[in-house]
């Protein structure tokens, strides 16, 4: 087991299984070359409510379901490359909050996915660049979808 | 004449003209040390209809906007690199739908870009990361544009 | 002083002091190997109108706030790396425009940041790729959030 695994277990966190994409896409893309993983949309897969964050779907609920993304993202991470201890930088998150015309807190949200990645990686590494913003709709009205990139050795 | 282009003959696609940007911005960037190609939020110009996905616009018809939209993308990649043969993975696709509040099929939409991708390419090449999302509007209210990188060699 | 830096007096441009996160993420990271510079998603910070554009918001005050973004970008490059002339080119824009469902012209306001770039870099380095999009909102309401990604030397 490796360190971040450790640190897994340390914080009480089992990974999820990576969910398979229903459409024409592929759920991560490693570039060896440049040690670039982007990691698709991911959205949560627990079954929470659905619709639009302040009217369907309160703040509470929309970071849980932000932090379910990020743990579903982890779980492709290691999927892809198969020991978390290669990731060098969580380079970018796109977090996208399906919400109303007048919610504002979309960076409180998405919180719930990089604070995660900040508890698992440390700043240093779990830190990343980051766009928190509402969008006109999502899939199957899920409450929020946020895509990564990663840095791996 | 390459490999491609003759599967784009098989397919009996003709690839349009490349659009010209009327705003300031370049259709594509090719960083010619890491081989990525980035390609330009890129929409539909056959003259369709416009609005919003699920009240102007139907699905099928957004999905005939998708797929033109990869047309686009593809002319784009030739202009770029000059063959398409040089393409060595579709790496990453934002499809970006204009659609209303409780629209939820926008993976439906994109597979008509991500499709033609891996018609034309073959999954191996073809499948790229994605993101498929609904916004709040579009320029010119077209129903569908999509982003997308690409790297070549 | 540098090339880019004389270019800026030239244009009577005096670059704002970078604002800190007040959420989980980092204004940029850097990636010495390749040279990429990743921006996160910026707002204006002047306390300019706020809300949607097409409503609350006029599109020449929308224009003003996307060349905010794009000052607050320019000076996140500069203490990313020290010195604009390292740049060696702006290679995406992410504009992201807080506006309404009829609202069709985000290239216009998008054009507040990429024309800057393009006055203080010159087309060669300074015209990017580039999505201008509608949002169903954006945190505290702002009317546009940019993001960006360059390539350092």
């Amino acid at each position: 087991m490796g360190r971040i695994d450790d640190r897994l277990r340390e914080l009480g966190i089992t990974l999820p299984e990576p969910v398979r994409p229903v459409a024409t896409y592929t759920r991560f893309v490693h570039d060896q070359e440049t040690g670039r993983l982007l990691i698709s949309g991911t959205g949560p897969v627990s079954g929470g409510p659905l619709g639009q964050v302040d009217s369907d779907v309160t703040v509470d609920e929309a970071i849980a379901a932000a932090r379910e993304c990020g743990l579903q993202i982890l779980a492709t991470v290691r999927d892809a490359v198969g020991d978390l201890d290669r990731v060098v930088r969580v380079v970018k998150v796109l977090g996208m909050v399906n919400s109303t015309a007048t919610f504002g807190q979309q960076p409180a949200v998405i919180n719930g996915c990089t604070d995660l990645f900040v508890e698992v990686f440390g700043p240093e590494v779990g830190l990343p660049t980051r766009s928190a913003v509402g969008m006109g709709g999502l899939p199957d009205r899920i409450p929020v979808e946020i895509e990564a990139e990663f840095k791996v050795r």
